[in-house]
């Protein structure tokens, strides 16, 4: 039986951390259907340009939020035919991750409107709030028992700072002995030679990045921090 | 800019457990292209018929393998200009697990020769490889922290047979008392009321399944196996 023609899209859930929240970008969608409404980032995949699905949201993060070198995985594919108004529809959602010294280094180029807490979402079109939702799980999930939640930091961050981040994606307080253990066993930081910040009253505090290695690829551990 | 169409179906790994190895099934393409190659089970998306493309999935799993009620979970979406010759393609690849039991009781409707080794493929049409070792990937990474391995062990089972599973998933063995532990921590499984087992020299052991809310999601826990 031949196929029937499909609607194939990407949609990009990025996510930051501001005010101690997760928030996710959101644009105002300029053509029908949803115009004006506020949604997620999307777009039809070029099959004259894009290399794979991952190429086409790489294209939608640069065009239209301005933003690359990002930390990006595919998160997972939403289909049916009641997602679209315009038809049976197949959408690739990608997930990807950007600390808010990354978007000042990169000139803000989405205004500060355009982002909204996970947890305060307008109402949405399409399945976007499904998809948002799914991102969200799986960020937490994975802050677990991987190094995601340090794309989420502004670098070079200390230990402390760092913590203070894994708990504002958890959404509870992590145990202080236990989060430097895992810290440890993860392995995916560099020591800036030199580099401390002062802390208050404390003696300053040593600064950190994210291995070169890790910046594109997580790096996992078996005993997740809640062990 | 008008979407250029592109070609959207549906892959199936379907993994089972025999003689101790992690088996996929694979069959013979009725049509082209690659007609007469061995494949994994896929077809393309009936927009008339289909809710999502796990209800295509499953359609697949039904219609060329004769099997249902299985574990199933999208495993990932596979696309781009040279992974099918017939032009740009996405494909939406599923994961499922049988336990050889199982198979008998429906019928076994595919035949023994239709499996094969995860560990020694034949040469695979499209990116059919690459999907399957995602696949295996995928499994493997679960077994560390979920009832995954449950489902391909014939039910009832006892703990040793269970814990067999795992290492044989895993390809290496498992601390006995672990492995006890985290079972205990999963509280995936009932014991059959009397069920017992003889196990040569031992005394009989105790004969459980998989709870009834488990066989179509995962018990997941923090700590994996390896911790």
């Amino acid at each position: 039986m031949p196929p029937e023609p499909l609607i194939c899209t990407v949609d990009l859930v990025l996510l930051t951390l501001q005010a101690g929240q997760l928030q996710v970008l959101l644009l105002k969608r300029d053509r029908e259907p949803f115009a004006g409404a506020l949604a997620l980032p999307g777009g039809y995949v070029h099959t004259g340009e894009d290399q794979s699905c991952e190429d086409a949201a790489l294209r939608v993060l640069q065009d239209k939020a301005g933003l690359q070198g990002l930390y990006l995985e595919q998160l997972a594919t939403f289909s049916g035919p009641g997602r679209d108004p315009r038809g049976w529809s197949v959408s690739v959602a990608y997930l990807a991750v950007v600390d808010a010294g990354t978007l000042d280094a990169q000139g803000a180029p989405v205004r500060a409107a355009h982002w909204r807490p996970v947890d305060r979402l307008p109402a949405l079109p399409f399945d976007h709030g499904r998809i948002i939702a799914t991102a969200v799980e799986r960020v937490r999930g994975k802050s677990l028992y991987s190094s995601l939640p340090a794309h989420l930091c502004p670098a070079p961050f200390t230990l402390p700072e760092l913590q203070a981040v894994y708990e504002a994606v958890l959404g509870e307080t992590v145990n202080h002995v236990s989060f430097r253990r895992k810290m440890g066993e993860l392995d995916c930081l560099d020591a800036v030679p030199g580099g401390k910040r002062a802390d208050g009253a404390h003696r300053p505090a040593q600064l950190y990045r994210l291995k070169q290695e890790f910046r594109q690829r997580l790096r996992l551990v078996g005993r997740g921090l809640k062990a």
